[in-house]
This record gives C-alpha cells, structure tokens and sequence, in this order.
C-alpha cells in the first residue's frame, strides 16, 4: 500500500487553503412539526453563532419518524418545495450567512412525493436539491410507500464562498449503504458527504444486536471517506419514537477516515468541525485511488445480478 | 435503517448451511523463494491439520516484495502459470484435500507479466486465476512498472464441495480501496471476497500516520462485507523488508461486519475462521442492499471524472 509521507504531505500543491466549518444538528423531534421547526432554528442559530458556515439538519427533521406506519393521513405532513419551510429556513439562512441542508418530506403533485433534502445559501435562495435515491422498506422502515425514488441523480452543490466554497454532495440515509452514491458523488466533484440521516433500533432488538448495527454504520461512513478521498459527515436524530429509538452519534470523517467530531448517542447537539479542503487534495495524492479505476471493467455496475445475459437484466 | 430482529434471522431461508473452514497464512518473507515457498507449505499443512478448507495465502509470498524497486532482475522471478509452484502447490492441495489460494507473479509472455492469484481445487487442478485489476504505484510500491493490469475481470470461482460449495471471489491488496470490485464479485455471486495482501509501512513514516493508514485498512474490508453482505478475508505478509515493514493484522470479517478473528502485526500463524453460508442470505435479508440499488443512475460508474461530455472521455 502507499505510505504517505510528511514529506509528501508537505509537497502537495497548496490548491484552495479554505477552512469551511461544518455544523451538524443532532435533535429529538416531537409530535408537532412547528415545534420541531423551531427547535432547528434555535439550534441552527447556535451553530452559526459558534462560526458554523454550512449547517445540516436529520432527516425528516419537521415531523416524527412517520414511516414506522404506512398511514395515508401523513401525506399531509408534504409540503411543496419551495414552500413555508424552505421560506422560513430561507429568511433564517441570510439573517446567519450560513448554507443550511434542510431535509423535507417534498410534495411534488398529488400522490407524487419525495424524501428530499434541500439546500439554502446565504442569500436565502435554494442552490441545491437532491431527492433520496435509494429507498428502503422494512419493518418499521416503510419509506417506499411514501418516497418516490429520486429522479435527480447525484449532482454536487457548489456552495460559493460562505462555506469555504466547498462542493457539497448531499445523501440522505439509506444511500449511505451504496457505495455507488459515494463515487458518483466524489466524481461530480464532491468535496464533503452530507448524509442527513434517521438511523434508530427497533426497541425490541436485543443489546448485542444494537450494538452490532450501530458499529456498522461507521465503517460505512470511513470507507466512502477513504476510498473517494472526501470529508463525510452524517446528521441523525436521537429519541424514542414509538417502537423506535434513534440513535445519534452524528459524525464527521476525514479523507484519511479519521472521525474528526462525534456526538453521542442521546444529546442534543451541535456537532462542530472545521473541513479544511487541502487535506483533500494531499490525501489523494498520497493514496491515488481515482487514477486506477477500472473503467473498461465496471461495466457489471449497472447491473442488476451478474447471473442472467444482460438482454434480460432489469431494468 | 432497518433492523434485523432476531425473530427475522429466524425466519431467514434455511438455504445452504454448509460451514467453509478458512485459513489465512501470514508469514514473513526471505529472500530464498524455495525457502518461502517451504514455509508457506508448512503452514498450509498446518491449517489443514485444523481443519481448514479453503486456504488463503499473502500477494507474491514466493519472493520479498521486490516492487520496493524498479530493477528489471526481478522479471526473472516470474513464472508460467500452470508453472513448478502450481504443481508443488497443486500436489500439496490434492495431498490435503483443500483448495488453496496462491498469489503468484505470472509471467504470461516475455514482457508481459501480472499479479496473479491462482486457485488450486482439491484435485490439484488450477480451478481459478485472477489478475490483479488495479496496480498500484507510488513511492516504493512500483507495481506499475512490474504487473500488467488484470484482462480477467472480476469472476467468481465456485469451489464445489470440498470447500463448503463456497462461492470465491479473489482480489488482490490495492483491489481493496475499491468498492467497485467487491461490487462486482458480488454480483457475479461471490460469498467470499478474499484478499491476499502486502501491506505495510514506510519505516520513515511517524508513528501516528502508521496507525492511521492500519486504521484505515479495516473500515474498507468491513465496509465491502456489509454493503453487499459477504465475508471478506485478507491475508497479509510481515516483517521487515528494506524500507518497509508489512503490517500484518490479517483480518476475518463476517457479512454485518463484525470481525470474526484477526492476527497480530508481527506473528506467523494461520488465522482461521469458520465461514457459514447461511448468514448471507440471512444479513441480506435483514439488510437487503442489492434489492435498492439505482441501475438507471450509475452509468457515470465507468467514467473516468464527471467533469466534461462523455464523449471527451476515457478510456
């Protein structure tokens, strides 16, 4: 394996020397969706208050986990995009400067709903969109009846200079299992990985069990901070909500994996990290895995199973 | 995220219960290939007196890792495929009843040689080869100049029943820093993803970079064992060589991506694991990735960067 020497790392072209400083929200949302709207403000204020220049919100983060239960009547909870919140959110990212990635159960026709995070720069504007592309349907998980997957593919969102200038790739979740979503992410440019998440147990889960999913998680997050050379930061919820407890530990990691910033598992908080984008460049100079993809041999990537020619592959 | 209750493993599919034991060689190299070549026999003899089924052993073990430098002496160590190791190597698997992975340095034709893992079945045939696919090079990691990269792609080599029906997918050391290739063994039907490896450090590099870039080796492997619910092995070399010290840490990881054994840095040992199929379809089951993924959305996968028309690209 490459070693990547101090010596190489003070080698590495200076390129854009930005620090952009990063804060996750780490909350508990209640039954009533203004509530939580006001808990993100006054959290998001304090982020920005302690220098916070890019601001990500969980998953979901107005309303609680509704889709432990496949209920019609929570379609109401949709709004459209741009609508009240991205209004609201939208007045309280240019009073801070800050960019803020708020995400929200998007109405986008009747019937016709998404899992959507967007993004608002410091003039108050939307700049960004992403819509969940991988979506998930288990027991106390059943997202698909409400989320059409996203039709917006992976696009980066360049933040311009209040956060560092930093390119942004949100994903939301679900997508944190994909490495594919990582890649596609960190070749459109991406320089950080923002997953708003809402990763919780089923409280029927035996501790081991727990324990050994919560462990999953993180290398998840490392490897798609290694392998693409990228910050990666992930935004979940905590409490009990019903049958479910989220579990929080919202976490920052570096290009070279290392976890920069980590909450625990029940606070309310504002995770801080400072992401200073050389480090990008150095760390993929230092290990060049983008120069030695295999571009002639991926082509089984848009595959569904390798086992059938591909005439009859899906989709 | 889902959760996968104890209740759903229950339910899982009995599918096949068939129990593969494992056996990861990690030795240290001398300058005599007869003298590795021994010890490597030695210790395959000695996993199969455990009980071992399937045998894993380190990138290039015949010879010290003679990429530290470009010297076109070293060509001279390559060998056809089938060739004398694949015979001695073949004799001593039939003698055993195992099937044993052996990574070699294949010289194909003059000129043109690769870093090849042959798979030797319990009849002493050659049952399986791999090239390496993606070669590194970087400071005393020459690879490049050496081993031409991998024309097999990624093909999985069903071991029949001698190794538990153990459906393998061999990769190579840097392969590793790729999700694409676990991706895609996994897809051609691998449920081991086995990784023969010569890592180690610069013997310049501080001791906390040391410990980053080990730290950073274990999320990749745990990472491809849960995003597409194999197991994944990696066996590693030791000792001092020159200007690099190989770090050991051969790992075992199962298909949530709990480690199920592990090796110290600097031991010769055979590290086994027993492998049951059966948790595969369980874990995928409980976490069902490959149901999810976005095939209409990973064309940009076999591009190089998404920074300019497609037509503009490479390859």
């Amino acid at each position: 394996m490459t070693s990547m020497s101090s010596a190489s790392r003070k080698r590495a072209s200076p390129g854009r020397s930005h620090i952009c400083r990063l804060g996750l929200v780490q909350l508990a949302c209640q039954e009533q969706p203004k509530r939580n709207t006001a808990t993100a403000c006054r959290l998001v204020e304090k982020a920005a208050r302690q220098g916070a220049d890019l601001v990500v919100l969980p998953e979901l983060f107005r309303t609680r986990y509704f889709p432990q239960r496949e209920d019609a009547a929570f379609f109401d909870r949709a709004e459209p995009i741009p609508g009240p919140t991205t209004k609201r959110l939208g007045r309280l990212a240019r009073k801070l400067g800050i960019t803020l990635v708020a995400p929200l159960f998007e109405k986008r026709a009747p019937g016709l709903y998404h899992n959507t995070a967007v993004t608002l720069g410091p003039t108050g504007r939307i700049i960004g969109r992403y819509r969940k592309m991988h979506i998930p349907d288990d027991p106390r998980f059943y997202e698909k009846y409400y989320f059409t997957p996203g039709d917006l593919g992976f696009a980066v969102v360049p933040t311009g200079k209040a956060a560092g200038g930093i390119s942004l790739g949100t994903l939301i979740c679900w997508d944190q299992w994909y490495p594919e979503a990582a890649r596609l992410m960190a070749l459109a440019g991406a320089e950080l990985l923002a997953y708003p998440t809402a990763i919780g147990w089923w409280r029927g889960e035996p501790a081991q069990t727990r324990r050994r999913q919560l462990e999953a998680g993180v290398p998840m997050r490392k490897a798609h901070a290694i392998s693409n050379g990228v910050f990666v930061a992930a935004a979940n919820r905590i409490g009990v909500e019903d049958e479910l407890e989220f579990w929080g530990h919202s976490l920052v990691c570096a290009p070279d994996g290392r976890v920069v910033a980590r909450a625990e598992a029940d606070e309310e908080t504002v995770l801080l990290a400072d992401i200073d984008l050389q480090e990008i460049a150095q760390q993929r100079q230092g290990w060049p895995f983008l120069r030695d993809r295999r571009l002639d041999a991926y082509g089984g990537l848009t595959r569904r199973y390798l086992d059938a020619p591909a005439s009859n592959d899906d989709p």
